[in-house]
C-alpha cells in the first residue's frame, strides 16, 4: 500500500506513524505532508528519513490511502484533492463528519458504513464520542439505546501540543508559586487563561470545552459532536443526547460519565458480560485515563443500575484521546482494505 | 456566645475559626479542643493563643455552641457528651446524618429544621451534597424536583490535609520526571496509589471517591450519600439521584454536572431568573472551582434545556468544599441562634 500521512508532524500525526510501524502496516511507499510551516523538515520512518511535503502544492498521485490530521480547514481543501488524485481519504478532522455522502466510522463499530463513500472521502469521529461507541454499540444491540446523559473529563492534549504545553507551563509555574496555598485560595497564583482553554487549567475544571453553538440552545460545539455523530454511528437517528463537556487537568486520556437508558432491561451483569468479549473494550472496575494512556481500549466499570430512568445503567469508561480516539481508528479503517 | 470548635487544628477546623472571626460572631469565650494527640498545642483566636484541649477528657460543662469537626468515629462518643453538657451540637462529620432524631441542615435551604433537635445535634451535609442544595432548592419551590443525574469532581482536599500533600506531593514527582511524557505514556512513572486515594490522582481522575458500600448496588457512600442527604434536605422523600463521585486533581472546590427532571416545565431563562436572587447562589456562565475557592457561594451556569428527561435542566456547578461546603454553612448554623 502506499500510504500518506497528511499533518505527519502533529501530535496525531506523531501516533499515525507509530501505529502504523507497531501494526506492521504493509507499507510499500510512505509521503509525510504538512503545512508549508513545516515542509523541508525530516521524520523518520523505520531507518528512513522522510522529507516533509507542502500539502497546499504537492503533486498526489499514486498514494493509494491517505491518512489526513490537519484540522478542518486544511482538510476542506486538501482531502478532495487528495480523493480526485484516486486516494482513499481518512480524516480526522471534524470538515465531514456530518456530510451525508462521508462515511462516519468506527472500525469495531460500522465498518461497513466504510464501503460507501461517494466523496472518496471517511471520516473519523470525535476522541469523545469514539471513547464511547465500542461500549455502547454491543448494548445498543442488545437492548435498544434510547438516551445518553454524559459528563465528560477531558485531556488537554485533545487540544494539540499548545494545550498539553499550556498546561505543563501552568503546573510548573503553580510548583514555584507554593500549589499548597490553593488549598484555602483558588487566586493563589494567576488564574489567567492561556492561549487553548478558557481559563487556568492546572488544578481546576473547566466546563467549556470547544466554543459555544449560537443556536439557542447554550451547547459548546463539543456537545452537539458528542450528539450527531453518535446518532450516525450508531445508527439512532432519534437518540437523545445530554452532554456536559468539561475540560480536566489530565494530559491525554478522555474519560466519560454516562447514564444510558435502554428500551428493553439490561442488568449490570449482562451489559458486563456483553463487553467482556466486545473488540476494543476492556473491563476495569476503577478505568482512569492514565490506565488508558498509551493503549488501544476503551477502559470500562463502575457499572450500576439507574434508577432515574427506565432501564438505565451508569457506568464511567477512559480511552486514550490520541490513539483509538484519533490515529488508531484512522489506521483501523485503513486495515478494512487490505 | 460561648464556643467550643472541636477538631481545631484540622482543615475544616481552620476554616471554622477564621470564618467565626471574618463574620464577627459574637464570642464570649472560645475553646479548642483535638485528640490527645494535638492537644497541648497553641492555636490563635485574634491577639490570644488557646491551648487545644483533650475532647476526651476534658470538662464541657459552660459551652453554648460546639462546631464539631473531629470524624465520625470521634462525633460518635463526643457529640453526645457535648449535648448532655447543655451544648447545641454542630457536627460536620457523616455520624449522625441519617439519624432520624438529628436535622441535617443547610443554612440557606431548611433553616427551620435546627429548631427540633431531639439529641442536641445538629449535622452539616457532606460537602458535595451541600454544593448543591442551594441551587436546587428554589428550582424545586418552583417546579417540582423529581430526579438528578450527577457526575462530580471533587478535590482532593475533602480527604483532609494528607489528601492535599499527597496530590501535591504526586505533582512535584511529575515535575521532576517529566511531565510532558504523560501525553504518550499513562504509565511513565508511577501510577502507584498513596494513602488518601484508591490510585494516582496527579493528572488524572479517578471515579471512585469513598468506600465502595456492599449492597449490591455497587454504589460508593459518597454516592449514597448524594442521595440520602438530598432527600432529607430538600423534603422530597422519594427524589430520584444517579450519581458518579469523582476524585480530579484540583485542591479546593467540589464541582457538579447534573441534569434535573422537573414535574412542570422550567425554562432556562425562569431558571436562571429564579436564582438570580437566591442566598449562597451566584451565576457564572463558567463556574470553575479555582473561581469557587475561598469565596462562600456555589457558582452555577452553563444552563441547558435537557432532552433526556421531560422538564430537564442541565447545569454546572463549582463551590468551596471547605468554607460552605463544611465550616461556613456549620457557622451559619450557629448563626441561627443568635
Amino acid at each position: 500500500m502506499r500510504i500518506a500521512v497528511v499533518g505527519a508532524s502533529g501530535q496525531v500525526g506523531a501516533a499515525i506513524r507509530a501505529i502504523l510501524a507497531e501494526r506492521q502496516y504493509p507499507v510499500e511507499h510512505i509521503r509525510y505532508f504538512g503545512s508549508s510551516r513545516s515542509a523541508g523538515s525530516t521524520l523518520p520512518w523505520g531507518e528512513q528519513l522522510i522529507s516533509v511535503e507542502d500539502s497546499a502544492t504537492a503533486d498526489f498521485s499514486g498514494i493509494d490511502i491517505a491518512l489526513m490530521s490537519s484540522g478542518a480547514s486544511s482538510s476542506r481543501v486538501v482531502a478532495p484533492r487528495l480523493a480526485e488524485s484516486g486516494a482513499i481519504v481518512i480524516d480526522n478532522s471534524s470538515a465531514w463528519r456530518m456530510d451525508p455522502d462521508v462515511p462516519l466510522v468506527v472500525a469495531e463499530v460500522n465498518p461497513h458504513a466504510a464501503q460507501q463513500r461517494p466523496k472518496g472521502i471517511i471520516a473519523n469521529p470525535n476522541c469523545t464520542t469514539m471513547a464511547a461507541m465500542p461500549v455502547l454499540k454491543p448494548l445498543h444491540v442488545a437492548a435498544g439505546l434510547r438516551s445518553l446523559v454524559v459528563s465528560t473529563y477531558q485531556a488537554v492534549s485533545g487540544a494539540g501540543r499548545s494545550g498539553v504545553e499550556e498546561l505543563a507551563g501552568q503546573v510548573e509555574d503553580s510548583i514555584a508559586g507554593d500549589i499548597r496555598r490553593l488549598t484555602f485560595h483558588g487566586d493563589a497564583f494567576s488564574m489567567a487563561a492561556g492561549e487553548n482553554f478558557p481559563g487556568s487549567i492546572a488544578h481546576n475544571v473547566l466546563p467549556k470545552a470547544g466554543s459555544m453553538v449560537d443556536d439557542g440552545l447554550f451547547e459548546t460545539v463539543e456537545e452537539q459532536k458528542l450528539r450527531f455523530e453518535s446518532r450516525k454511528i450508531l445508527e439512532i437517528p432519534d437518540l437523545l443526547v445530554d452532554a456536559t463537556c468539561v475540560r480536566v487537568p489530565v494530559f491525554t486520556g478522555h474519560s466519560l460519565s454516562i447514564t444510558a437508558a435502554f428500551e428493553r432491561p439490561l442488568s449490570v451483569q449482562d451489559a458486563m458480560a456483553l463487553l467482556r468479549d466486545a473488540p476494543g473494550v476492556v473491563l476495569h472496575d476503577m478505568p482512569t485515563p492514565r490506565m488508558a494512556a498509551g493503549k488501544d481500549p476503551t477502559y470500562v466499570g463502575r457499572f450500576r443500575r439507574s434508577e432515574t430512568v427506565a432501564h438505565g445503567l451508569s457506568m464511567f469508561m477512559s480511552n486514550d484521546n490520541l490513539r483509538k480516539g484519533a490515529a488508531l481508528n484512522a489506521v483501523q479503517i485503513a486495515e478494512l482494505f487490505l
